[in-house]
């Protein structure tokens, strides 16, 4: 008996994500002190096979093929969403509507009207929203977000951020829902919002975008094999200059096509006092640049995430050890129940999405008119 | 329900490493599919008080002050032992000598005699043990192995191993029982038996030794901030020859005092078609070099731990998402189970973890001979 | 007496790169089997001071006040100009018409124009050119081409090219030459016609750009220390988005405040089957991917400049050695005189600056207008 | 008219490194401001065609035969000697007989003994010697030193040196004077000369050894491509214990068949306060930790070389340019010309080449015996 209020959580979609986030929970019940005791209640999926193998492996009590039985669940008070982003929104209003908290991949939905809809909703109702903006929940990212908050590297000048992988550059992959016009674009909308997130996150907010957008592989089969072919209608590349609204000024870019990359990730920042570069493929560490050092011995420093990082420290006391990408959404939980406890708002709630979605949706427009379009 | 047997596991120590442990055999339980069901039974610590707040935090059923307690309850089937190394004969021979099958921190124990003691008694009773060198555990260590023993590299000519970390290095850090000389040793035994398995694990049986200790830090204060000091009698570094019964050679040193390093735990094997080069310090890539490529393209590969590295795909279907430290836990508590299961032996049960002691106790000996020690 | 023909040089120019150049002839006459014996003949600079401290140290033979003196030296074939942008083309012409063959400074002239001027009156005269864009000397850059052309990285689809360093990056570096509008620009002029001309180089011919300029650093100093300010108006950052001719798309950024840097040019070149990414910060090493790589051993090579990469065995007939930027510089000059020996081109003659002028005049109009600028 | 004195060289031996010095001389001249105007006089090689053709090419006035020839040529006033181990003695006692001043290639001879005569010619006859540790001489390893004994990094604990390289890693190369014992030894003394100049110069004295010696290549072919073998006598590894002077402790370890490793002259060096971590294979960068930075920012600074690490400013005044391998030998020629000048000596004489051999001697001697050999 921890004395802790029970938690009770619904998770719906049991793909990559469903179990990173099972995973999530699981973890992060371990390696925190929450301020619940979690409640893994029931798992949705699409058939009641796929739900029952998910809920005996994720650790889940139930199963159900139907997600609106979650609803209902009195147990229940969080649904998390990993479904395709086409259905985020029907299950995060419905959610809502049930007084739940929601838990909800990136990016939050297809369209900013969508993503509008759901911020009203869930602030009307004043639950708690989380979004997956995973690579945010890093230790060093916190750090990286305290120097720049401290103004230890001075006046933030310029940030440029790269987000690219390499899943589709093999012109065989076939066509698939990524590919679908109606998930709300393509590289840029999957994997670019990442991005966008993290110059957000650490920059602060977008003033304005100058796009473009460039489709590299225009025929996909039809399916793995296939010599018909379909034609490509989204992004493989999206490239943006960014204007920041304190002056800053920098560029991102999203591909899905750059052979070789596994998670490009990437920033630099720039300020007038020092720098940060960090790369995702090294996600526990990051490299530091103090102008003010002695000028001898100056250079970037190479920080190894320990626990003088938090909450590095929850996953292992040493330094050194490193953790992995399903920490981060341990890490992601835990602020989402402690904004559920004290009742707060998570950095990437539903409103941060709304936002990020917002420069993705302006970075479409301007890719189309290749003029500057602000964010409203 | 799974219908599957269910295992329960008795956790001896909530340290470090006992956080560690149950978090092993939490994740293990989400991302394998394990041949048992976990059942986290009863945890025992030093006092009731914090036994029963590890408890609450790691999951388990049950908390108890006297550790004998979990040998006779019939719910367990593990004794998972994360004291000091000290305790860990007492505790492994008690817990064969009730038929559980023991999962033990390394080093197995202070001296042979006492690890021979502890093989010689789970083998008699048929039990399974595994030993926690989890460095070996890693997705891209299995790769390493699998390159050298496909022959890919050649004939293995020599291998250089470093463990090297800082946490004694300020001459401020108190006397402690990582000093007491009855711990089997300093840096060596504290963390260089991790470069000797890792050694044997790739390259294969050690022959011979030569050694040398070193002790940098004569005193230490008896207590945090005291002016009273006393003598140090353990190495802060220990270096080492090596000859394996292949026929290459090598060295290794292990070091608590290297200022700046958090997890150098290093290797560089040479071959005579190529080579493999890691650190610990960024887990997740290795690098390898075949002399057969191409000579003008021709340089280390840094490969990224990826799906196409098992059991990488079992934490994140995508490449480049990378594990953490408590994830080669999982997998050395997957490795375990499967061998109960199977009636197998995982690679590093407590014969493996013999072998390490005869190798270290090698070289403790030969540094005080500085003469070649055969390991017997 | 080697029988070869002597090559007479007259030096215009006596700062950084002057001195460069110097080495330049300096080293190539002794690393290579050049198709002449070189005669530094004479050196001029402002002052006859300044000239004849150059020339003592440079290993000229003759100092003047009056660079026009070099024209109607008949020991001299080659002017090598060194000077301030803006000079370039009332020398070049000059030497031209005195039929000597040039050597000049990168960039070629503030102007396009002035860039055609030149270009038309070389190739009327039949004289051989040759612009500075030494990164593109580099052994490894030559190996990164021959990768691309051969096919082996497949058909090119993206580059992402930086040149950032941060010797403006304090807002109290004064006033001078740098800034006046009149040099042609700002960072992208200054040292952005590096990564425009990489682009070129390995990628082929650019067809359009669209871009922005930014100016961080609205005031500074009139001098060192001094308290009146005088407007900036030249670019301190330029970001640009770049179609290429054969169908590949990209990006280049040119900054000179990137607190930390020293010498980012970098690239990275995404192919369908391969893909390369540089920095000059490592110019004797660079990374290639090749996807067709079994994939369990798949990942960047890190390729270190040895003799197999011509002409590094000019230098050096061990691998491993390392060449620095001096080098460069004599592979340059190596390249110059075999084309003056076979009457052929270097890479990069004055057409070739021409065509980068055209993309940095392009580049600026776009900035101004934010459309896309065809490179005509 | 530079009125400065001139200055004589006079080269023996015209291959790889024969031309390393003759470059070394050439730049040094033009970045340098030497207290000297050199005259390249003449260059002896073994046959008439040889020393004509280097003659030509490494810019020399007079070529010939008979190196003894330069000995009585009155304006050569610098001996420089290039030519294989075994001939360094004979070569520069007779040039110390002539008054000559000594450049010579290490290793300085191959026996302590023969170091010894060397070292007590010269230093009757007054004059000037250098040796060529030419890893020494960069402006890195200069701040390296600096940093040491300024006690920044505080009191040094431990060194690890390796020099390691390829070039015998294949089984087929065949015989050569490289294996003839007579040389003085294997990789040892072939490349180990370097590790152990740069520890004793890092560090300091060396008061002890204790090694080993491998041949892991047992038969090489008599000439390249032959069925016929020939026993190899000499190390292909020598590992190392080092116990120095001042109470720090260390290893080395040399090595001519690292698979994959061109020049792997690493070295780690911990203090107290800090540590320095450094590899030639980037001889441009230096990684320094400072334990006394704050511990939320501390990492391992990467330094580039620039104008702020003198001599770099010679041969560029800009940051982040890099000088090569042959700058390295400018900057050794231009320490040899100060110290003729000055009458002072360099930090590499003769002496220290003879300190160097007997540490190099004690080693093969420990490695014989296997016990610890105290260096006299």
């Amino acid at each position: 008996m921890s004395g802790k209020r029970k938690l009770g959580v619904g998770l719906i979609g049991t793909g990559f994500m469903g179990k990173a986030h099972a995973l999530g929970f699981t973890i992060a019940a371990r390696v925190f002190d929450l301020p619940f005791e979690l409640d893994l209640v029931s798992v949705a999926d699409v058939t009641e096979e796929s739900a029952e193998t998910a809920r005996a492996h994720l650790g889940f009590r139930k199963a159900t093929a139907d997600w609106r039985e979650l609803l209902t669940d009195p147990d229940i008070h969080i649904i998390d969403i990993t479904t395709p982003n086409l259905l985020h929104k029907e299950m995060a209003l419905a959610a809502i509507a049930h007084g739940k908290h929601v838990y909800c991949e990136k990016p939050l939905a297809p369209t900013v009207a969508d993503c509008a809809e759901m911020v009203a909703a869930a602030e009307r109702a004043g639950i708690v929203t989380q979004v997956g903006f995973n690579y945010l929940k890093n230790p060093l990212i916190f750090l990286a977000k305290d120097i720049i908050e401290s103004g230890e590297i001075g006046e933030i000048r310029s940030m440029r951020g790269i987000h690219a992988e390499d899943f589709m550059a093999d012109a065989n992959v076939p066509w698939s829902w990524r590919l679908d016009p109606r998930s709300g674009g393509g590289a840029l909308a999957d994997i670019g919002s990442h991005i966008i997130a993290s110059m957000r996150h650490l920059v602060g907010p977008i003033r304005s975008v100058l796009a473009e957008t460039v489709i590299q592989i225009a025929q996909r089969p039809v399916s793995r094999g296939a010599a018909e072919t379909r034609t490509v209608e989204v992004d493989d590349i999206t490239r943006a200059f960014v204007r920041f609204e304190n002056g800053a000024t920098g560029s991102f870019e999203a591909s899905w096509i750059a052979t070789g990359r596994k998670m490009q990730h990437d920033f630099e920042i720039y300020g007038s006092k020092g720098s940060i570069v960090f790369t995702q493929e090294r996600l526990n560490e990051i490299k530091v640049y103090y102008a003010g050092d002695d000028i001898r011995s100056r250079g970037f420093r190479t920080i190894w995430a320990g626990p003088e990082h938090p909450p590095y420290g929850a996953f292992c006391v040493a330094p050194g050890h490193q953790i992995g990408f399903n920490d981060l959404k341990a890490i992601e939980v835990h602020e989402f129940l402690d904004a559920i406890a004290k009742g707060g708002k998570p950095a990437t709630d539903f409103r941060e999405g709304y936002e990020v979605q917002k420069v993705l949706s302006a970075t479409y427009q301007s890719a189309r008119t290749n003029e500057w379009v602000e964010i409203g």
